[in-house]
């Protein structure tokens, strides 16, 4: 059984995230969805809320658990069992973020792969530091977010 | 079962195609190795030279297979039952080819996946154009290559 | 009057050009798509064929023309009476093919500017090489090319 | 009549900034050039000196008008009646950039598209933040500033 | 004679900074690394620290000096007579960041070049800013540093 | 005494090239200019005419040797008793290939090691490919080559 991992801080989850979540649930035999509990990024939603919102906008995916990073993502995957870690990548700069913390987490764990999954072209522009800067303008988020993200934060 | 495809020239195949392989193994139940038989590519070795080459080079992983394309690649990974089409991307140019060809890959077939393996860094000069490139020149390729393709390659 | 010139092969035109032509024919006075006669990239179908796929996609836009480009493509623009050519961008590699490109046509024709306009992500698959490789392997083109281009080349 | 809108913090302008105006005066009708109140990148300059040296470097155009941006920078330029964001890109990091800005833009106003000129290759290094950088350690910029901008800062 | 400078804020040195410095200390005929006393980057050790770890590092080359950087950059080169500045790069994004600068130091001392060396590709995650992660969550950093860095931060 | 060699096909030379051996005649003790005899690149003049024109455009610099590479690039540097291989990198797309060629260089001989220097921004448009893509139209092409190679393709 393949468990894959998919780390991150979902503040908010976009329509991006959940396309890949949604393809790793039909490759892998579970997805774990570990939300940081501490980034660099701005962190404006509460743990409890960026997994709430996780867990409705994959209440479709039964094969799929949402859990509270803790410590290291690589090791906090290892305690989920996932032997993988999954991620989207839509431009040339995620491309070398990524490579980078391919490498970073095969170091720490070398056991560990990372696996890339090239982001929809639909969802190109569904980052969630472009919900942020729509929100902060009072825009529509309809399109870049799940339903139930979008009821929450355009009240 | 997740059966997934590498589908490639392999012309030949290197230590970079064979770690991206052997991780590959590690992670989904089979993997099928399909070799192009008619490419853009300088074409000097015969279909079975490179499948041959491939089978000695990964004698050692029991969930790998080797066999000839037959048709559009996407066609035959599917014949093959694979649902996800494994690629490695070493540079920003193999990253938007490869986007590129996941997109196509996707509309002939929207159920076959692209899962993308980061390059090792040691592997990263590791192209069969390099080892073409090199041979030309009567260069020592044993760094690039499996021993079995060094072996007849460097006689 | 502002009039912009939009070259290339359109081998065959795609929907990724309909585009880019609609959304030029808001912002200028005129636009001028020119056909270029004798390209390196593959030219399989006829002048006359390829200007005929473009005037019926933009029959419903009363400032576009169409013709065949004769010598330089900046000279050809320049006996249109545009003043700046348009073109599409879609990848890191278009973006520095054009720079050079733009480059070039300042070079030659001074008073000649290059603006671009981002492919939208949707259409971020449709090149003409892509639409001649899916026909290659009788694969349905639909979502990549205006009708009229798919009801010609998919009988 | 088309209106380009040129929005930016210009802190302080550049000759990049100065030529990307001086050339979309020739292809628009009026270009308007939107001065950001509140960004995140270094604002030592107050808004009535960033608004004057730009009206000072353009006072040789005479269809360029410059005023400090209301709120979103789309919607500014729509207040301005522009149909058109302008935007110069230099590097590959821009492309992405500027790639996801017009994506952003498109999407807050359907009807606002984003057009790019590329930076001349003179002006490559002509940027604000390398201007301060300069600044800090009492270089000379008059060869990446409009001659007012280097009166008043290399005092 | 010449004298390359490689300038930066070594905090901490890593593998990859003394693969640059003992190319270079075969190619030049002497290589002054200068340490940067206040830069952006997280600057946790001290200048003599760092210049320490350098020195130690350093000790089997014997045309290389290390001293702190006074003023900018290329002023503190010209300084220690280095008509040289070298850099190593690795990334699309590390090139776009050092052509900026080396075209900024020639406008500040025209007669200063820049040369880079491609970091080797097992020195890719060879970053200061990965080994100050890892230390983070106290991980091995022995495979990216010098043994005297791994010596006094892994105590 | 560090003698650098600098390997092209330099059909023609441009001033790109010739700002790059300047530069390295500076920096090195000699610098070898080695025409390739033979290469995939469009090759339309004599191996005797290329090397007549660097020649004349490298008349004022007395530490530069110009000669045909015998065999491989890096065995012909190594038989002039270059330790160096110098570059000049222009875009994204050059820094990728130059990585490879520089890995590959290492590869074959050890210590030859290879060194960039960035194109300055005014001879960005100076390729090779550029000055016969104009010639083929009969465009001027004194703002891409020296002298001596305007006056014979431009009669």
């Amino acid at each position: 059984m393949t468990v894959a991992a998919f780390c991150g801080t979902f503040s908010p989850i976009t329509l991006g995230h959940l396309d890949v979540i949604e393809r790793a649930s039909t490759i892998f035999d579970k997805v774990v969805v570990l939300v940081s509990p501490n980034s660099e990024k701005e962190m404006i939603y509460s743990e409890k809320q960026r997994c709430d919102w996780i867990k409705e906008a994959c209440a479709h995916l039964n094969n799929v658990e949402v859990d509270v990073q803790s410590g290291l993502s690589v090791a906090s995957a290892k305690a989920h069992n996932a032997t993988v870690l999954i991620r989207g990548i839509r431009t040339v700069h995620d491309f070398e973020y990524e490579k980078n913390m391919a490498s970073m987490n095969k170091l720490i764990s070398g056991d560990m792969d990372t696996l890339c999954l090239f982001t929809k072209d639909q969802y190109a522009n569904c980052s969630s530091s472009n919900v942020r800067e729509l929100l902060k303008y009072h825009q529509d988020i309809r399109s870049l977010v799940p339903e139930c993200v979008a009821r929450d934060l355009m009240r």
